[in-house]
């Protein structure tokens, strides 16, 4: 699969509005906020279950999953060409859905997605039905640069020699991992690879993490250790950036973390300020690996 | 770190009595009797909390964490010159443990050990230990081959081509991983990594496996996917050998996979009829791959 930088910006090719695909999470409202203050018109169609009702406060087209005919006519209608793709969704349990003549007309297409592979053989799928019908998908990065992780010490923190190499042995095992589609986060704690994120996602990775450490079954420091956060090697960075948020922050202090390293440039950091901010209170280091240091490993 | 292959058979060299060093689980008495059956003559040093009172079957010697001069009168007063480490071990907590003379005396060891490095690290520098006190340190297969699990189809059913496919993808994954020192397991169901193993155990991966399905963030599937288990390359096999037993196979089960895969030769099995009967009626497959087949990942 095509391999897309999401500093490759092509914001300035975006001519029409743009069709913002919505799942869960603050990020789709905080995209439409960025694209809204560069003065781009914009429309919203809502995954029902998924998207916040915020997304009410632009215009919006609230779909079901497998409502594929809905999600063609309100972009159209709307004369969005330029789409991007954003927010977390659960996996629709498929037997559940029900499917609108558009969804039909693309049956080939759906089951081809129920055929396996990893989340990012989903994804990547996705993106070349869409532009198979014409669409063009962008990244949230192309739209609004500033909503991704930037390189260098991003809060007050700076990492001490010891986190440096547990950042260092973190981005190894993120970059093994990632070339066989799998996480996209690790957390390493002097020198130990304490967890390792497969489907359960980095929350629930970074709560096993608070676990271990407090039964003792790992040894114990104070606040030590590294939760590592990068796409995967060829990974479709147009609609499935790695994010990190508060929330991230908190559970990563809550495992008695010393801090976060993320790719710069390829993680989604959209509320930025709270992040930030999240990091300085709980005295977490928060920092940008640039690309050049990944490619390394 | 010498890289020592269970295969490289050498119990024809175990002269004197046998010294076993037991930590949990069923396994050192499964050896004990093993080495019995041999003709053997043994000791067993069984460390308190971790070792289960079945080693007073035989002739024993219960030590506490610390007390590495006990360890040296026991294995001494018995003339065990030949070493096998065998049993789970919790780490210790060392601000609680109570050190006796000889591990004063060695305290630039212990020293050390705290350093950090992942698990393999510890458990080749305590091998390394013994070997600079003069012991002879032996693996468990090296004394009793059966207790490894085999080559091929070990219990009833044989694996579908989805579940060798999925066994390939497992076993690449523990591999990549295992050059880095962490896991020795994980889940692919349908081409779709679900866990990797780092530091919480197999059991816990699975219990999470069993989680995710149940609550559909995976596509759902009657009774699919593989767990792999298999050594790190390099590992130190003589003590770390990766384990299943019934209790693995019951909870793949609960997690709902079709099987098991195993390294042939390199992983125990101790409960040999056992695990293979819980296959069977769990309607499991259980398999050992050969050792070329995963140099070739």
């Amino acid at each position: 699969m095509p391999h897309r930088r999401a500093d490759d910006s092509d914001a300035g090719t975006i001519k029409g509005p743009l069709g913002i695909i919505a799942g869960g999470g603050p990020l789709p409202c905080v995209l439409a906020d960025a694209a809204a203050s560069r003065g781009l018109e914009l429309h919203i169609v809502g995954i029902r279950g998924e998207a916040r009702e915020e997304i009410e406060r632009f215009p919006h087209t609230w779909m079901k999953w497998g409502e594929v005919g809905k999600l063609f006519s309100a972009l159209d209608n709307k004369g969005c060409r330029d789409l991007v793709i954003i927010g977390g969704v659960t996996r629709p349990d498929l037997a559940n859905v029900k499917f609108d003549l558009g969804a039909i007309r693309n049956l080939p297409f759906l089951v081809s997605l129920g055929m396996g592979g990893g989340d990012d053989h989903v994804l990547s799928s996705i993106v070349r039905f869409l532009e198979s019908k014409g669409y063009r998908v962008h990244g949230a990065g192309d739209v609004a640069p500033e909503l991704l992780a930037g390189q260098g010490r991003l809060g007050d923190r700076a990492p001490s020699a010891d986190d440096k190499a547990d950042i260092a042995m973190g981005f190894k095992v993120v970059g093994a991992l990632g070339r066989l589609d799998v996480g996209q986060a690790a957390v390493v704690v002097k020198g130990h690879v304490l967890a390792v994120e497969a489907a359960e996602g980095t929350d629930a990775m970074l709560a096993r993490c608070a676990e271990l450490r407090s039964s003792g079954r790992t040894r114990r420091h104070a606040r030590a250790g590294v939760l590592v956060k990068a796409p995967k090697p060829g990974q479709e960075e147009r609609v499935d950036l790695p994010t990190i948020g508060p929330e991230t922050v908190r559970k990563a202090a809550a495992a008695g973390l010393a801090g976060i390293a993320v790719a710069a440039g390829q993680v989604l950091m959209a509320e930025r300020a709270a992040t930030i901010e999240a990091a300085n209170q709980n005295g977490l280091f928060l920092v940008g690996e640039s690309v050049a240091s990944l490619d390394s490993t």
